[in-house]
């Protein structure tokens, strides 16, 4: 089946309208009408072969909402105009003890959304910039917003489960200070993800006009980490640190901010290597530091059932398809509030 | 009361023989006579001022061993004749959460064995190094070995504790597969411990000459690092690894054998930083690079009574305290199985 996509042929090209062909359902797939597809900074980076292996023509996107089209014959989970969504992989080996666990993000075997081994044409996947996508149903969520929430809900697939999912591990909730570094796309979620829980949150921006916004999204306390005397206060004080920001920084200055036994958890890898962290920092209060990658499906799952429950959708701009070029020079200026999402009925168009 | 010991005047001059006052035991303090002083790197790296903040004159030792002299009006605890030792503390605050838990090695107030903040004479602390040592209750250990092991429990003060609390704190037991990175004063006691508390236990060396001896310390694999072969045979089949290396070195080597939501536990500090680890192999498999340092009082007494258990002392070169200085050479170019000690019977002479 052959439905409209955007895409690009090669690296140094911009995306375009192409036709791409999705496969015919399985006895265990779920065919997805895609409603709204959210733009993710990995996108861009895939898509202009920024990391090794992009394969080409390349259509990005893992943060997916929709309706059911139709599902296989085995399908017991899901039925026809269901409302789910699909994130960062359609499929993992599925029987190993990272899947087991229920942590398919972390089996060797995992395949991403776009730019995945797939036996499908073109012998990778293609992602959500796109109107339709058929998915094992392992590696489909429900949905439980309301209809009218959805393309907020996107953004949830990737940037929610991303902090959701250290902030879960680590135990955010009543009684703990945490705090999250950056107030970007990932940031934006892990405050409210962590006010949610439970937990004191702190926020830390490179910027003081971010100060407001922080606190509108659910920071108790926000911090400009230029600010020495702002950054002592908070000095051993923090239980856990989500760490969203990609570019090379001085980790040193907020591991100081951790008490004992406190862990620091990277979401981003940086093109360039962090200055080396101190280890004196690590060792003098038995402190860590972690990463963390997106998250596994029934996670994801609990994680979008309590962002319904307490009406938390992400915070976003609605673009056209055919504005995704425009739109990712203005994320590379960190110019969004804070996930732009594509509208994919434009695709048609 | 005044008492032979073996320190340096300056950063620059060699150790030699010096007269040292030491309190009268205040209610709480036990006076304690010492037999033997294991000999540390960190002796060697503060009395030359190679890190900051060295005080004048320097009396080393922090893996301290011997029998109880007197004891105040309040110890109820120990009595003279008693074996004790003393490690790298010998006073904290004792009212914060750190001590409250019985890690006072992480309180802010922790007073170092030597070169730490104190009323005595000559205003700082002055360590093993010497006849007698006066040290408040809290900070006396029992010794339960049999009197003719004590020279090569010394070593348990420092390089046991410092091993076994990340080993206990991140679970080495049976069904676990360890990696001890070094095999020197810190790592043959971290082979031996590890061995003994049921896991399986992977020694990782530079020097294949090391091979024999890291299997008779009890490891039941042997990895040359430089043997890249080697080194992959391991990848992610390890639930911990306990790092002794204290020189910049290549961490990620190491930590792409972690499994899963394992971690590395650095307890050395190099004098400039490691290269700088890569973020990818921390977030693709939820892994972390922590530190440790030392271990608190009651983990200490928990260690010294487990190694009497299960016999186990370290591995010793009994000097006399007039041949310190050549220690520290041949320290220096890792001439030592595996820990020195000296006897402090000839302090006198
Ligand atoms: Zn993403
Ligand atoms: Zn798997
Ligand atoms: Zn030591
Ligand atoms: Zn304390």
């Amino acid at each position: 089946m052959t439905v409209k996509a955007y895409g690009a042929h090669a690296a140094d090209k911009p995306l375009e309208s192409l036709d791409i062909t999705r496969r015919a359902p399985g006895p265990h797939d779920v065919q997805i009408d895609i409603a709204f597809c959210g733009v993710c900074h990995s996108d861009l980076h895939t898509v202009r072969a920024e990391w090794a292996g992009t394969l080409f023509p390349c259509v990005p996107g893992h943060e997916i909402v929709g309706r059911v089209a139709s599902v296989g014959a085995h399908v017991t989970d899901f039925k026809a105009g269901d409302l789910v969504g699909v994130g960062c992989m359609v499929d993992s080996c599925q029987h190993c003890a990272d899947c087991d666990d229920g942590l398919e993000n972390y089996c060797d075997g995992m395949v991403g959304t776009y730019n995945g081994a797939t036996a499908d044409a073109p012998g990778h996947t293609l992602g959500g910039y796109s109107e339709q996508i058929v998915v094992h149903e392992r590696f489909v969520l429900r949905v439980s917003h309301s209809a009218d929430q959805l393309a907020a809900v996107a953004p949830l697939l990737c940037a929610g489960i991303t902090t959701w999912s250290p902030l879960r591990h680590w135990n955010a909730g009543p009684g703990k200070r945490v705090g999250i570094v950056g107030i970007g796309g990932l940031g934006h979620m892990g405050i409210k993800l962590a006010r949610a829980m439970g937990a004191h949150v702190v926020a830390f921006t490179t910027s003081e006009s971010k100060r407001a916004d922080a606190l509108a999204l659910g920071a108790h306390e926000v911090i400009v980490s230029r600010d020495a005397e702002a950054m002592a206060s908070q000095t051993k004080s923090l239980d856990l640190i989500v760490n969203t920001v990609a570019a090379p920084h001085d980790l040193d200055a907020f591991l100081n901010l951790l008490k004992r036994d406190a862990t620091m958890v990277l979401v981003g890898a940086p093109a360039t290597p962090h200055p080396s962290p101190q280890v004196f920092n690590l060792i003098t209060k038995r402190r860590a530091i972690a990463g963390s990658m997106i998250g596994g499906i029934p996670e994801t799952q609990e994680m979008l059932d309590f962002c319904a429950e307490h009406n938390i959708v992400a915070d976003i701009e609605m673009i056209r398809a055919d504005e995704i070029n425009a739109a990712y020079e203005r994320m590379l200026k960190g110019d969004v509030k804070y996930r732009f999402v594509i509208d994919n009925a434009t695709l048609a168009a």
